[in-house]
């Protein structure tokens, strides 16, 4: 196994989940990739004592405590609020670059674009890494998805944010454990940081958007040995800020079986004043939407039961196993073996692509 | 009125609509605009002679015969072939930069961005107008469309190239023939060419296409007397290669009503191997989409009975009306009329959102 080399960068944001999600996403993932977290505010601490996760990683108070550790990668793990990069940051990456670091950034703005940071790069040896770059060649789809053997898994979303990412890894993970060839999508920066590869399609223009989920499926069922492709959902077509992404995800990847994620405790949509449906009612929606092109099927309900105790956890996997008729539970607390189940019940057959109506 | 100073490029394809989709929409709608139309297989003719549109207006051979006739704005009428610029259109664009003259082009290529126009534009006084450039400042939609009191109709398709574009400029037509204050917001560079304004939906990045449609709504109904705004549709949602555009623009306009356009002869999907939907099927997916954050309904089948006769339209659209259970018939053949009394029909009431399920 390598060192790992890797130095998060959540200054101001490690200990809120929602705050530093790329953070917590590698650490959760891949924490033998990293070194040390900056946060200035926890310093001295182990990430686990702030995170619940990285047992043994230190958190250090500023770059170049992280240098003098050894770090050769500065990732990028929060969200600057407003979206503007902040005067503190900008140092940090241009001193990183300086050094010839590695620096990984999942923000709208492009690194690479920068005068400064490409100055400094190309001084000091320096790489920038902009996980939202969408090749330059997307095109659109066009059912190609459909001609890879592997049986693929999209997980989709009552909402933003309710753990498509996380469900998707640990259904991928819980195929691998079981011995079946899998492969993960990254759809999203968080996702590309973990897994290394993938596009945010939330950054294509949105003619060519289905297409980057198409290539996606097509780059993971090259190997024919692969069974199993799980595809990171993103947004949710009952949110109307991004239903758009979220249908083009959906046929532009061509699911054979879908998994719908929510959050246990949700009562209202996110950002827009409109309730919470009914889970059925996002079932209907997902399955009308696929229907007249590949009639693909939701088959399990992953909940995120945070901030509930285990009995409610429990309580609130029946409500929605009783409402849907489907699965469901937390994959998170309870394990993706159930997830899993439910897709191995058609022994990952491929759905056939829409054949007219039944005559 | 001004005299018409606009050169149509259709060099090649006039004759062929749905080749020079842009130049025969331009010819139907503002024909008024039109000095002369450029095709060297045609000069000579009468524009209406070779499209069935534009009485009066002369084909001539090349761009020097339409500026001695007085051409001061050369509008690309047509999509070459592959997507590349010919040289010899390359040739003529230059030469109009360089005359002074503004060159409209509708191409996913910039021709803002390309060193040898600006160059000539720089010397001639010249002018480039891309219609695909969308504004750089987009966001997200948040619902923001629904706080406009005019009704928002959408137009929605079966497939793309169905019609929308011209059944909304049909309806929004009849709408200002019958004194209803009437907007139409364009949202592909034909509209755009058409109508002086818009935004092309398909060129924004996929977080902010839905806020490209709220925008131009909330533009149209700036103006408290504007009653009905009509949008132009994009794509299809059973169109896998641009379903998430459509789903964008329903979800950013949020329509009080929809107008289903299809067709009629019509078996297969464009593209794609998959068959035609029954139109009710389309009808309830659309309707399906809609209902979680504003339940509105498709109203009318705007059917495109190019290719038949008199008689055969006419039966196709009893079978339409039959099939849905909803008005139907060809607006251009048979006039806009039905489309707008069945707006009408609920006296442009506005549709409330999504507010929970019936207890």
């Amino acid at each position: 196994m390598k060192a790992p080399t890797t130095a998060l960068l959540a200054e101001g944001a490690f200990g809120d989940e929602g705050a530093s999600k790329t953070a917590y996403g590698i650490l959760r993932y891949v924490p033998e990739s990293v070194l040390a977290v900056i946060d200035s505010e926890h310093a001295g601490r182990d990430a686990f004592q702030v995170s619940g996760l990285g047992r043994g990683i230190p958190v250090v108070r500023d770059l170049a405590a992280a240098i003098a550790l050894g770090a050769k990668r500065l990732v990028i793990g929060v969200a600057p609020a407003g979206g503007a990069l902040p005067e503190k940051w900008r140092r940090d990456i241009v001193r990183a670059l300086k050094k010839g670091m590695e620096v990984v950034s999942g923000l709208h703005t492009m690194l690479g674009e920068d005068e400064e940071f490409q100055a400094a790069a190309e001084e000091g040896g320096g790489r920038i890494v902009d996980l939202r770059r969408v090749p330059e060649d997307l095109d659109i789809a066009i059912c190609r998805a459909q001609e890879v053997s592997a049986a693929v898994v999209l997980t989709v979303g009552t909402d933003c944010n309710t753990g498509k990412m996380t469900t998707a890894l640990e259904l991928a993970g819980e195929g691998t454990r079981r011995g079946i060839e899998t492969r993960f999508c990254a759809t999203g920066q968080t996702g590309i940081a973990i897994a290394g590869w993938g596009i945010a399609v939330d950054h294509a223009i949105s003619d060519f958007t289905a297409g980057a989920a198409e290539r996606l499926v097509l780059e993971a069922g090259k190997d024919k040995n692969v069974k199993l492709i799980v595809v990171e959902g993103q947004g949710a077509l009952a949110q109307p800020m991004y239903s758009g992404v979220t249908l083009s995800l959906m046929h532009g990847s061509l699911p054979d079986a879908l998994i719908l994620c929510h959050r246990a405790t949700q009562r209202k949509m996110d950002h827009v004043e409109l309730p919470m449906p009914p889970l059925a009612e996002h079932v209907k929606m997902y399955e009308q939407a696929m229907r007249l092109v590949k009639p693909a099927k939701v088959k399990a309900i992953a909940l995120n039961t945070r901030g509930l105790d285990e009995d409610s956890a429990r309580r609130a996997s029946e409500t929605a196993q009783r409402e849907t008729g489907l699965p469901a539970g937390d994959p998170i607390r309870f394990g993706a073996g159930f997830l899993l189940d439910a897709i191995l019940e058609d022994s990952l057959k491929k759905v056939p692509l829409y054949s007219g109506p039944p005559r």
